[in-house]
């Protein structure tokens, strides 16, 4: 007998991390969306109800990304005789740049392949999530791809889609925080540049490079030499109110690295064990206070490992 | 007692490898120079002789990457009251796209430093051996850096030098194709375009990265598979005769990869094993010949994990 309703979390994510602009991603423990599936008798997807969003995301499943994917899940599958109903809690802030569409993207498409009994591999999971990704924010994996699979994932190409797992440093924490304001991804993306200086290519590839080489290595120090973007955060820094007192305060509190999460308005700082991870995020939520006049809130945490799964 | 010569191999070097131009180079076993370096009475460096270099090179130590890298070991070893006599044997082509002028920086540097009791650090070698590489080609450690240390090597960034040096798959094989032409690294660069469009760099970021990664994972199909220019290999292709239709060949015959080796005109191919190495360099070397009219010479060889290193 089938189940009729499973419940599944996916973790939020960090995406273009450092110089790893489109192709690199990591997700994030202890944040994150939940997504209740259950099968009804009519065809189609309907979305029951949103929690934790202010009400600002739409019912209509073909406007938000949790019944995009469930319906591409669905077509995937080939089921066409039974419908599916959603009950969506958002668990961390939208529009903050940690991958909030994807995770429930994530969750959708997780959720209705464990209904029918897991017939799409991770690869046809991943398209499923990306076709809804792409209806809010362009067709990419770097968020859906860590959410589905925790860890830090690379994306190498589109097309194939071809995605690597890759291994996480012993200790390594995250210190997140997320200043008060509205920072539409449409205008973080407008801000970059959309031709490259050979020699900024260079310099971006060197850092990318070395950061890959970090995580097998397990070197939080090089994977904090290495997270330098000389690209895409100089173009939407001026974006972010006081971002350059922040990342300075972020580092004097012992922090390996600090960058932009996504699109913004989050900052996430690196840091090689869990108590400098909650110095290092008071100190830039202090920083946001004085030097930007922003209220903003604060997570630490590790790489969540498993990405998407059945919690109910 | 010190000794009074020293004779040292260094190994010839594949730089700007696929996806990671300017940053990454290996050093390829069984084709490189060597440099005998003698103390003599009189201060500064001279050098004796040169063969296997048709006359090509200047005996001006100022004029050549061996005598200048001797000159740079000294200052930094700060050794003025003796000098050093210098007698060099090319052992590869010269302007092939192999590192020739990087190797016998490398062999001088490294047998200045043994001459004196190893005081210089490597990072001290390598600088010595890429400001003498910097009066020919530019300042490069991709090809100085391995032929220097061995194995595959990566420049993260030059202010402050960083380099990583990275693991080598089993097995992995290069077949090096080098046709009997002239071209120029000057014209080889100038077609490097100086602007590149955000979606070429996103796509050779994927490359590069998931690149490093099946240097870890151990995977050579993976390497293949990055092992993707999207940016520099275009440009140059067009300055190789019967280019594409080499390539193709390489591939036809089991060939993982095909590239341009540094600035041309030697081709390389990855291979998974010798004997397909030994079937790819002559199917390429059939290609050169039918469709381009050109003769070639062939060289099939691991990765060399040793770098520079006394052989006399």
């Amino acid at each position: 007998m089938l189940m009729r309703t499973v419940t599944v979390f996916a973790p939020a994510t960090i995406a273009n991390l450092g110089p790893g602009f489109d192709v690199l991603g990591v997700a994030i423990e202890g944040l994150g969306d939940w997504v209740s599936v259950t099968i009804r008798d009519e065809p189609g997807v309907v979305i029951e109800s949103i929690t934790g969003d202010n009400k600002k995301l739409s019912l209509d499943p073909a406007q938000n990304t949790a019944g995009i994917a469930a319906q591409e899940a669905l077509r995937l599958i080939g089921v066409s005789d039974v419908g599916l109903s959603l009950r969506i809690r958002k668990g961390m802030p939208l529009g903050s740049g940690l991958g909030s569409s994807g995770a429930s993207a994530a969750a959708a498409a997780w959720g209705v392949n464990m209904l029918f009994g897991s017939p799409l591999s991770k690869q046809r999971l991943l398209h499923a999530s990306i076709v809804a990704e792409s209806v809010v924010s362009g067709w990419h994996a770097d968020n859906v791809g860590p959410s589905l699979f925790g860890g830090f994932i690379l994306i190498r190409t589109y097309d194939p889609l071809d995605i690597i797992e890759l291994p996480t440093p012993f200790g390594l924490t995250f210190a997140l925080v997320t200043p008060e304001m509205e920072l539409p991804t449409r205008q973080s993306r407008a801000v970059i540049p959309q031709e490259i200086p050979l020699k900024l290519h260079v310099a971006q590839s060197g850092n990318l490079a070395a950061l890959i080489a970090s995580l097998f290595g397990g070197s939080p120090i090089l994977l904090g030499r290495a997270m330098q973007d000389v690209i895409v955060e100089p173009a939407r820094a001026p974006l972010i109110p006081a971002f350059e007192k922040v990342k300075a305060s972020a580092f004097e509190a012992g922090a390996l690295a600090c960058s932009i999460a996504g699109a913004g308005p989050t900052l996430f700082a690196l840091c090689d064990d869990a108590i400098t991870g909650a110095i290092v995020a008071g100190v830039m939520q202090e920083a946001f206070s004085t030097y930007g006049g922003l209220r903003s809130s604060t997570h630490v945490a590790r790489v969540d490992q498993e990405g998407a799964r059945v919690v109910g």
